[in-house]
């Protein structure tokens, strides 16, 4: 079937570009509340199930043995843009397990976020496994090993235990059965799966709600949700749109991205979970497709649904700051 | 109508996200010889129409009067990463002309490319409007106006006299009618006009050819594209996709780059003319569809045609080096 143009980027009078998307809205019950697009279709949810690969860490006794407080946690869930205070965390986490960045197998990169990059470029000769957006997540996986006995050398890898443990989480979560044939390498290294969007956003349903969920797993879900939802800017970053999203309702919205488009959220009060897919990738079309979406559950006059659409459908201005276009989501989400 | 997915990107054995576009090839009459998706619609060339806007500097005269040769017309035709060597060429055609970078006004920016990014993190304090990646072109209007005695103050704006010489060259070339209302903003605030795909690339075929132009505006433009053919670093810049496919065949391919995903080419030996558009605006499906029509045009088992197919069909790596999946164009385009 052929994905709705969702997003559209304009300029003076005219569309310039557009993108087409995925996006699914499933209640408490897993049940469909909104659709657009081949929601069935199966995608690589990437960073935005971090919260799902996060749970060993609490299920194990792993965050409570080594002292973890919101902020490790939302680090664990994290896709962040490798300020200090997010390398901070991370090197504290494996300390707390005897561990140093030298057993992360997420490899390096400067950040993705240009102030960010500046400040590293006049402080850093490179940067180290610390500052991958990764490293919170990696840093967890090590510490989960750590705690269990596991030895962490090869944690990333598809037959590794702690992967083995998190395909289950995976699979028991979006009930979608996952395989090798299904499998992709993520940026970091570990294995992605493709799920459908809407099992993907069920998935996340179950870690608000905890329903069909063994009752450790439904705590250490709850917690984590918390955690970032507390802890925004350990999720993501300064000026980040996870972090302004989860801004607009503390402790009420839970956002997450992904590569290639991907966005996750819930509004855990609401019962309500959404996902979204880009058709191209793209994160500006993620990013309003989600904020729209979001801000289709509050009130017509409240502040959560002007900031939220104020997220959604922006201006842009050029390198002297004229205003160029605009940046809005089509009627097939919010009208 | 829609437009078809003309690019793929992969991850594993799955296909992760998809690019539609549109793409037409001329002839030297202009005739259309391959066409996809809706090449009559009106899109915004943006940065790809450089060579045409950089027609006063050569047709006024001025580029003789300063001793211009080809690394200063390549750049006035750039979109350049703000390295070191764009940035003294920038300046050194102002004071040719008895001005300095306070007259452009174009803005500034730090480069895009990260490479050259890290490099001018450590060495500026913050960027001048001479690494603005459009400062050659910049510098060329500068240059026009001072030799034609225009006041350049203004030089961006739409009503200014050398925006209208532009606009009239632009539709002489491209055979549209151009107005306020097809008109956007530019990322460097010059006006940029929106014109159909097919028009698009029959103007640049024009460049080419010479065909129906006065000859002062032939040869001017047959200078322009010869300048970016011996000079592609000045075009673009180190690891840059211009600069690459234009090395692939030195001084036999022409290819310029625009914001919001479009590309345009020639093959001025064997009378061709090439114009894609990617509907979502990304660079990376801009990039595949216009090397994947290049090497259509070249032998089987040519050289080129290698080149060009494993710049349209390219793996992907991760933080580790790793390969995770591939950007390769659909069977709209080559098969």
């Amino acid at each position: 079937m052929e994905n709705p143009i969702t997003v559209e980027v304009t300029r003076g009078q005219l569309v310039e570009s557009r993108h087409r998307g995925m996006a699914v809205v499933v209640d408490a019950d897993g049940s469909v509340v909104f659709q657009a697009g081949d929601v069935d279709a199966a995608i690589f949810p990437r960073s935005a199930c971090k919260a799902m690969q996060a749970l060993p860490l609490v299920e194990s006794g792993a965050a409570d043995a080594f002292g973890f407080g919101y902020r490790e946690l939302a680090l664990a869930c994290a896709s962040h843009s490798g300020e200090p205070e997010h390398v901070a965390v991370a090197a504290a986490m494996l300390k707390a397990a005897g561990q140093n960045e030298s057993v992360l197998e997420c490899g390096a990169h400067w950040s993705s976020h240009q102030q960010v990059l500046l400040a590293q470029a006049r402080t850093l000769e490179k940067p180290t496994a610390l500052h991958n957006n990764c490293s919170g997540k990696h840093s967890g996986f090590v510490c989960t090993c750590v705690h269990t006995g596991e030895d962490p050398r090869g944690y990333a890898g598809y037959d590794h235990p702690l992967q083995e443990a998190i395909r289950s989480i995976m699979s028991d979560l979006t009930g979608a059965v996952l395989s090798r044939d299904t499998c992709g390498t993520d940026g970091c290294s570990i294995p992605t799966y493709a799920v459908p969007l809407t099992g993907l956003a069920r998935g996340f349903g179950r870690l608000a709600t905890g329903k069909g969920l063994e009752p450790i797993r439904a705590a250490a879900a709850r917690r984590l949700i918390a955690a970032c939802m507390a802890e925004p800017f350990y999720v993501a970053g300064t000026k980040r749109f996870c972090t302004k999203l989860m801004q607009v309702a503390p402790g009420k919205i839970f956002a997450k991205t992904g590569a290639e488009g991907v966005f996750c959220a819930l509004l855990p009060e609401k019962g309500l979970s959404f996902a979204v897919k880009a058709e191209d990738g793209a994160t500006r079309a993620a990013e309003a497709m989600i904020a729209a979406l979001l801000a289709r559950h509050y009130e017509a006059d409240s502040e959560e649904r002007h900031a939220l659409m104020a997220l959604a459908n922006h201006g842009m201005t050029n390198w002297n700051g004229l205003a160029v276009g605009k940046v809005r989501v089509t009627d097939v989400l919010f009208h």
